[in-house]
Formats: C-alpha cells, structure tokens, sequence
C-alpha cells in the first residue's frame, strides 16, 4: 500500500484553476495532490537576438519555489544571488517540452514566457509544471488569436507530464508524493502528446539501475496518467481544446 | 471621484485567509483589493552570528514578485543575480516593523523568518505584506507556544501599515491603487500600532513637496485605515488575539 | 546633557569645502562635527535608455563609505561584489531628494551622477550626503550655465536635510552623532526646502514606537536645524545662491 | 549514409589514453573521433557538510569545454561568472552516473572530484566525460588501494555512455558527431553497465516527438555501443579490470 | 620641457599629512602634485586561516578611486560587482612591496588591512599609494607598541615606490604625471628600499620595448627619487623614524 | 645542483606541438619540462567598442588552469564565479605582451583571442603561455594572410618570455620548476625579442630584496633562455619564421 492508500497506478486528486491570476495572458493555478504551482504565459512582442528577423517566435521557461514551499525553508535564489542545477534543468525541461507542440513560426517574431511557481510542493513539481504550463500557453494563445495578433492556431498537439518510479517494496507506480520520490530507486519523468508520442523522457537509477522491462512497465503506467491529465486538460480548456483536438484527430 | 469608486477615506475590500500554504508554522493570503500577497513565518531553530549566546532571538524579512504578478513581467531577481534597491528597502521595512512589537527576549534563540511573496500586485504591496505578516508571525507564536518552545507570550502589540498619498485634484487619500500611487505627487506609507503609535513614517514627494498640514490630514487618514485592518485582523486571529490585546488593556 | 556638550537643538559646527576635488563638475567636503562626506556632481551627455528621446534628464546618486570611515573597519562593497541594503537605501534617497528641486527638463539630455563617499563617520551620513550635494550640483549646474550647455537656471529652490531623533532621558534630539544615533529609541530623517516644505520623511521606532506629538516635536527641531543648513549653503554658494533665492521671492 | 561514413550501428574510433595529466590520481584522454576530453579523478580526504560523520564516501563531477574546443569560439564561464544550465545539467549527469556503480560506504569519508575538460568537441562530449572518468575513477581507486587508503574495492560494475539519436532521412543512429547532432530530431543519452542496466535515459524530441518503437530501436543501438567502449575500458585498465569484472561474474 | 616645467629628474611637490582620518590606527593623506591618496592602516586581532596558529601576522591591501578621481567619471567596483584588473594588480603589488618590510612574526597573529583610496588622480596613483601606506603602517605600528600589543618594532626598513618612464621625445622621465603616462612608450614602477636595495620592479613597453641600457637610466633616475621620498617620510615620522633607521645603521 | 639536475643556466626540455587542436585559427601545445598549455588564437572579425571605426584590431589574452594541473586541485574559477587577482594579473601580462610585437593597424578591425589553458602546472606557466602564445599567433596570422583576410604580414618581431630567479644557496636561476619557484627570494619574469629587447619585466622579492647587481646577473640569464626559446620558435614555424626574420634583419 502506498503512504496516501493510492493504488500503484492512480493519479493524485488534479485540480486546474484557469485565470488565477490577471495580469498575464494566461494562468492556472494546477494542484496535483498536496503540489502547488502557478503557471502564467506572458507574450513579449519581440524574440531573443539569435532568432531576429527570422519571422518565427520563441518560448522560454522560468521555475521557482517559494521559500516556503517546502518541509524545510529554502534560501531563496535571488538571495544566493545564483540559479541552481536543479532550477536550471527544470526550467529548460519546460521550454523544451512546450517548444514542442507549438509552431513556432505561426506566433510572429513574439517570446512566449512560462513562469511556474511553486506555492507548495510535495513531489512531481516539474511535471505540475509542464501540465499546468500547457493550459497557460492555450489561454494566452486564445487572447491572442482573440486580439488578432495570430492567423493561425499555433498549438499542434496536447502535452502532459507525469512522473514514475520503482520502489524495491511496491514495484512500479505512477504519481510519487514527495517521501516516494524520496525513497525510489528509479525516478523517471515523462513528458507525451494526447497520442503518446514521446517528447522527454527522464529516467535515473538513484545509486541503482533499471532493466528495459522496467521500463517498459513504467511507461505503461505514464501512458495512463498522461490521459487522466490530457482529459482534465480538455475539460478546463472547452472550445479551446476542441481547436488543439482537431489536429489529432485529422492525422 | 477615485477611479475605482471609493471614497477619499475608504479601504479596498480586505481579506486575510490564514493556512494558505501548508508547510510553514505561519501563513496566510492576504489581499487588499487585487493586490495579493503571501505571507509566511518560519521558525529557525539558530540565530544569526551576532545574536549568538545572548539568549534571544531575531526577526527577518524577505520580500519578493512574482515576474507576472505586475501588468508588464519582471525579469526575477534570480535570473538576474541580484535583489533590487526596492526589494531591499521593503524587506527591512517588514523587517523593522515586525521587531517592533515582539519581544525578542522572550522566543529565545531563534529566527522567525518572514516570507512576503506577492502574486498579484495593484499597489500597495509592502503595507500589506506588513499587515499580512502580522498575522503569520502571531500564528507561528501560537504554534510554537503550544508545543512548548516557548514559555511567554511574545507579542506585545497590534501591527498593521498602509499607504496614505496626495494627489493633485483628490487631495488627500486613503490605500491608493496603483494607478493612484503612479500619479501621487506625495506618497506615504504608515506603520502604526492600535493605540495610533508609529512605527514606521516614510513619506516621499515624488519630484514635489508637501507640507505638515498635508502631513497631519495624511495621518488622521492612516490613522482609521489601520483601526479597519487590526479590527480585520482580530476576526482571523480569533482567540489568538486576546493575547495580543491583553497587553493593550494593560497599559 | 549631550555627549558633546550641546543643546538639544543645537548643530554640530558645519563647514562646507567648495571645489575639493578637481575633475568633477561641482564638488564639496561637507562637514558636520567629525562626519565628514566628499560630494561630487558630474555631468555626463546622455540619459539612461527609459528617458531616451524626452528632452529632458536624470539625477541618479551613489553612496559609499571608505572601509575605515568607522571605527571598525568595514569591508568593502566592491570586494563582497555586492552593494548592501543599507547603502541602496542610501543612495535612493539621495537621488529622489535632489530631483525634487530641480526642473529636470531644463537640463537637457543629460544625466547628473552625484557621488556621496563617506571618508569619515560619525552619525548623520545621509543627511549629510543631501546637503552636501546640493551645493555640488549648484556649483557643477553653474559651470554648465556659462558653459552654455543650458539657457535656464534648473534649480527651483533650496534643500537641507537632517537627523532627529529621540533618546530616552534627553527628549527629542536634532543632529545625532553616532553614539546618540546608536541609542536613539526612534531615529529620523528630514529633507527639506528653505519653505519648509517636506521632501522626504523618513521616522523609524528602533525596537519602540513613537506618538504624534512627538513627530511634532522632532519637526519643528528638524525646521531650526534646515534654516542653519540653508544658511550655511547660501554663504558658500555667494551669487548662485540668488539664482535659487529668486525663485522663493517670487513666490 | 552518414556524414563521415559510417554505418547506423557504428561508433566513431575510441581511444583512451590513461595517465594523461600527472598530477591526480587518476587520468585519461579519451577520444570519440574528433571529441576529445581530459578526465581526471581527485581524491580528498573530507566530505561535504550534509555527508560528515556517516563514514561514507562522496563523488561530484565538473564539466567544462576550453574556449576554442568549438568551431566558433564561447566565452569562458569564469569571465561571465556562472556557469551555464548546459554545463550544471551535465556535471550532475556525470556525478549521478558515477554514483550508480560504486559502493559510497567503502570510499571511507572521501570526496572524489571528477574533472571532464573537453578540449575538443565534435559531438557527444557528456558521453564521452563518463566513459573516460569510469576509467580515470577505476584508476584512482587502484591507487588508493595500494596506498591502503581503502579496505574493499568499491566500485561495483562497469559503467560507460553513448549517445544515439533519429534523423529524418537516414533513421535511427549510433554515436552522434556534431553535424548530425545539430540536424537530429531525436537526440538521446543512454548510460548503461556491462549487463545492460540502465541508470540513466535522456530522449529528447527536439521539437519534434519520437514512438515507443522507436526507443526500442534507439536502446537496441545504445547497447551495442555499450559493448564497445566497455570492452575498450577492459582493455585500458588491464588487470584492474578483473576486481570489477568479478563482481559481475558472481551476480 | 615637460608639460608642468618640471627637470627630467625631478618629482612633483610631496606632501604627506598624517592623521588624516580619525578611526584608524594609522592614516594620512599622500599628495604627489595633483595626485591625492588616503591611505589608512588597520589593525585587526585575527589573521587569514592559511596562518592560524603558526604566531605570525599578515599585510592585505585594498585600492579604490573615487569614481570621480578621474577626469571621466569611473563605474563604482561595488556596482559592476566585481574589482578589475587593474585594481587586483594593483593592490596585490602594495601589500607585496609592505610585506617585504616588515617581520611579520613579530606583530603576532594580527592582520593590518591597508586601505588606498585614491580621491584624485593625476598619474602615479599606485606608487603614491605604496609610499603613503608605508607611513601610515609606521604610525599604525607605533600606536600598536604604544599600547604594548607588540614586544618588538616589526618594520625592517625605509620604503617608498616611484613610477619612471621613457617618452620619445624627451627621453627617460622621474614621477609621470597623467599626460606624460598616457603618452609614455615605456613605463616602470619602482619600488625600493632606503638603501637602494629593489624590491618590485615592473616594467612595461606599451606596444614598445626597451634596451637594458635605458633600464640602467631608469633605475637610476628611481634611485634619486626614491631618496627624496624616504627623506619625506622621516620628516613626518619624526622620532618613529629613528626606529625603522636603527635597523639601517646596524647592518 | 638543483633538484632536477639542471646547471643554473639551464632550460627545462622545450617541446611546441603545433595545430594541437583543430578549430582554432592557430593552436599549439607548448611543454616546459612538466608544465604543458595549451595555447590558442582565434580570430574574431570585430573590435571591442572602444576601438570601433579605427580601422585598427586587438589583441586579448585569457589564462586558466584546469582543477588538476596542480598537486592540490584548486576550485575552478567558475565555480567562484570569479576570476582571481592571479589569474586577472596574468592575462594582461599576456595581452601586453604579444600586442608589442604585432603592428595592429595591419590585422584590420578584428580581435585576436589568446587563450592559454594549463593542463600541468610545475612552475612558469605564464611565460610558457607567453612562448605558446607566440608561435599561435604566428599560425593564426599565416592562416589570415593565406585567406586574404590581410595585405601585409603584421609581427613585427619575435617573442619569447621566461622566469628567473634567486635562491639563497644556488644563487641566479634559469627556468624555475614549482619547487625552486617556492622557494626563491626573488622571482622575475622577463617578456624579450629576439634582439634583446625588454617588453616586460616584473620581478618581486619575496619578502626579501635584491640589489642592481643580481638584476643584471638575472637579465644575463634570461637573455641566454630567450635565445633558445626563439630558436624552437623558428624551428616550429618554418618558412613562417622567415617573414618575421626579415624585420629583424633589414633594422
């Protein structure tokens, strides 16, 4: 049995507030269990300099946690005056993963900033972030679709990101609060469209090693998580997900 | 007429839910009008070095934004390297503030550490991370009074801050927006106990002047803004704040 | 009694030094008692990129303090690779007094840099930093007027500023010295025009609170007090002084 | 066909030259083609604050490329004063590889610092860094035995790292040289031990997605690539090679 | 000619106020012509850790203009954040050319923190820097003795440092002012002992050399000023100059 | 006898590999002994700002030493996040000093990059990277004229540079290793043409002094030592040397 009664391969309670926030273009407030994080989408009108005057847009990502985010209160980065390894990963982890699913040359030459932060945190904060991150971009791509800055709807497919792991006792399971992720010997990110094509796919042996049966098991398990997350995805977008649905179903 | 309606002498609509966030000993989400805040106290188990072996404790202050928590997105202070003058300024204002009505003899040697992380901002932030923190910090005391860390009661007053300004056509006005702080010819913000003493005055003519009449009509203002946000402060404290309000009868 | 002998509304001996440092534009070596500050204005021919294209200029202030301007020796901010708290205060302050008496769009495009280096320490550098400066760009606004980089005199009125304070035993207290300052119960700042109209105001309790009346009180000290100041200033300043009276007759 | 030749399965030429720099316990230059890396391993005989008392070892990695060691010259990481998400993303890989295939406790409480400095890069340098630094960290550890630092031999199995990946055209393909990383769609790292564990897996659809076939296929590759360099490994550490090839025989 | 009149041989007017500052154990003021340095010397009762309990002391140095020394303003080190160069070289070289006079076993476990801050520059800021700081590490020693912290004068010797240099036209020059230093083909700074004995010696050809013919030439010229320098600070030093000339005559 | 056997006039073992790494415009490998660098010239086509619309190119110098070069592994200065005063002292010695034999109007409005990394360090690693530098450059200028980036061949001399020193009991050294290094009283390095010409000089007592006399006995030396430099040089360069012989022979 695992610490919350879960069953191996059940999802913690997905709760995704849109517009939780009102300056940005888009926003949600995305819980996955007792994890926390608010996601904005700002669009910039312009792009970073390796990409001027090449018609086509950019996304980048930003992560960060509240001090108190956490069991035990963490320094604050701006205060140590650097960025983590930790941070650094996880913020690029985003970019990539949303760059991925948008065409970029159908936002004009505009930066799409995702800020995910996380208001509290008990495991799976990147994957949160990812799945929360999607539904922000999709508002903010709505307003400006509304606001007649785009032709065209630039998002190709949906993208959500779970996490999985093994534990010696309990095997494989989908979803790891905090004291499973702490105590896993593998660890594994997924990011996937709604049609489970790969976009990252993150797995580590903590001072351990993982057969390609097990992988394969757990990502089974993903597989289904992603369509848990994808289907709340739709639920909370409505008429916008239908413009995101009919890419999938045209291929 | 103030754009959003209110009267010279009027607060925005203030709410204070307290356990926003689950893992510090003292949280709460404050807003005053769209201006939201939240605010955490967290008990360290150490002081600073030079507080150590004199038996008592300290108190401190950080303060931040979230990069889309203000109409255009700010670059965070991580990714920059460093924290701005303005975000120095309002931590050790909280900071200060707080020291003022906590006896810091009494927590022995600790240090509570105040995080004010503002998600949506239309002016007026610091005072409300201020009065927000109040509230943090006096449920952290209780926490730590009922598991024993502490054998008195530290708090020895009410606390709360607000913004007062003049502008030019409204005269004299009461927790100005940010619209209204943007085109201020004066600008002050009032930190203030119950019984209308002062803790903190800074009050700034933003390349304009302003006289002790305007001064004393400016704190006659403060004065009923801060008796509405200790009255609302209070109500959340509940039977918390009977201690605090002891010490006032006391006197 | 005070430490030094004076009455509690009495200045420590003033001296200004006009001309102390070569290079810059407009220089001085305020005194006041043992604190002393080198103020210099330097005209550089453009302004920073958000006042670019206005017609009209900047006036930005640095403050410092040579590492043994105290009696422990501090370490310098170049060497810690950042500027602390304190001194961004500081400096925000200096900037915002001076702006406030000039007509930013007589100077033209240009950005005044005022440097404030603390060489010797002994309560009252802020303060000190203000007068002294103000005098600094009266002189370096002289030598650009028959320069004839600008055809109308900038500056509309005259600025002083000075410590108050309140200690226990003594009452309320004008220009403290460092140990006064040290012992002050509540400590404040005043930066005012030769009308007696408030610029900047900045009262804090140190670990007390402080009334109304006694605000009132360290007010009319602060008023004595920016008269001398304003005195002294005019002495040293001779016929440019008459530019800047000019102005109050007028009104 | 691939830009120099080679077929999909094939790996570029390897070579590994072991005591390369004299000053560390352990070094080699190892060369994938034209990557080419000096990795050395650094005993020291303490373990940082969070591992002190627990008689067990520790292993962190550094990873950097010399300014030109690409064909358009990168400004140090030194002279802009952090270091990029790039380089911490790959030095944690490093470190955590390394972690999987050694017995911490047997290290006693020593820190081994593992230095990957790529000074020429054409491709695959992250792999290239943990295939060379298993050798340069077997190479330590003999000496560290014989010096009677160490009781048992700690390090539990072989350990290398190759990178695969798919491109439109030609499919899916071993060892990656700069060119055909550029052009890639699927870019994938893959450490893996002698028996085809895995520790680590990182795919990335570079704006693009990849099926679970293909994974299959890239992993089919990878440890064919595996066998390789574990064979070269062999070589290279001759008699060294049996204490690790021992244990594997026993499982 | 040169551009002030001087004679080839000849140094600018060298004035030498001590007790310029009041905290410091030592301090002065160092003029050479419209070159002006505050040195100061601290004393502080610890040492770095790399000479904890070896019952020796250590000399740092620290350099810094004002950022108005200069006929263009300079950038604030504490702003940028980081201390250049320049600034490291030179402040390397004054705490290297101190320690080579003084017995550091016989100060104790202490640190003097020697601090130059040049408040005009007219050429020469280093050397000026490295003759005055020799004076106030005599009056800091004294003051030392004096309060009986140390058994035995530690200084060893007379010091001062000097620039020299070749300009095409007028050959080889004593003490260069700004305008000859910047115009300077060959620039040497000098740095001896009463005696003539050297003790650093750096030289440069600015995209230009030199033969040792015009080094004998150079040195010589040194020589002649260093003696002028010396016999200046035995005038200030009075009866503490006695102390360091003891040592002289003995050998 | 010194501790590697070598008479006091010695040179260690000289090796210079050219074209040690291949996408630098000029690269070699340079050994002294048992110190190696690798020393490279890139050329970039533009100038720093200070230079712009001149018409005339730069030549800048960045040294490092990877962790291990050394018996103890030093902190890499990215890590600090700041480059050392050691490090900062030494790439302008090596900027210097290659920019006084290029005549930089000829290499048009372009920066030459030196870049110098120690991969072994036993003592002289600057002037090594002085004589690598040299021989890079020469590559670099040869590749430029070959792709016409240039009319006229602009070295103008040759360079070579090298240590030399005094210890108490062996007296005037050649070439020191890390031991003698550590060990000598006075240290100097001294930067030559092939004619003899001093470029640099910067020799320091190491808490001691030395007198007119040794400087000319270590100048002797060093003359000898540049001989043999410039000798492996021209050896290395070939039909190169050539074009830099001729300046030296039709002066």
């Amino acid at each position: 049995m695992r610490t919350d009664g879960r069953a191996n391969h059940e999802l913690r309670r997905v709760e995704i507030i849109p517009h939780f926030v009102k300056h940005p273009e888009g926003s949600v407030l995305i819980s996955m269990g007792e994890t926390k994080v608010i996601c904005t989408a700002s669009i910039e009108d312009r792009v970073p300099p390796f990409l001027r005057g090449q018609g086509k847009g950019w996304i980048t990502a930003e992560y960060a946690m509240l001090p108190r985010a956490t069991e035990q209160r963490n320094i604050r980065e701006s205060s140590k005056g650097k960025v983590s390894g930790r941070t650094m990963e996880i913020q690029r982890l985003i970019g990539r993963s949303l760059r991925a699913v948008i065409d970029l040359s159908k936002i004009g030459e505009r930066t799409i900033w995702i800020d995910c932060d996380v208001i509290q945190a008990d495991g799976g904060t990147r994957t949160a972030s990812i799945t929360g991150a999607f539904v922000a971009l999709a508002l903010a791509m709505e307003k400006a679709m509304k606001a007649g800055k785009m032709k065209e709807w630039p998002i190709v497919d949906f993208l959500a990101a779970i996490s999985v792991g093994v534990m010696k006792e309990q095997g494989e399971l989908l979803d790891l609060c905090y004291i499973e992720d702490a105590a896993a010997e593998v660890d594994m990110n997924v990011v996937m469209t709604g049609e489970h094509q790969l976009i990252e796919l993150q797995g580590t042996g903590e001072e351990a090693t993982f057969s390609r049966t097990q992988l394969d098991k757990l990502l089974d398990l993903a597989e289904g998580g992603i369509d848990s997350l994808i289907m709340k995805q739709r639920e909370i977008l409505g008429e916008i997900a239908a413009r995101i649905g009919q890419k999938e179903k045209e291929e």
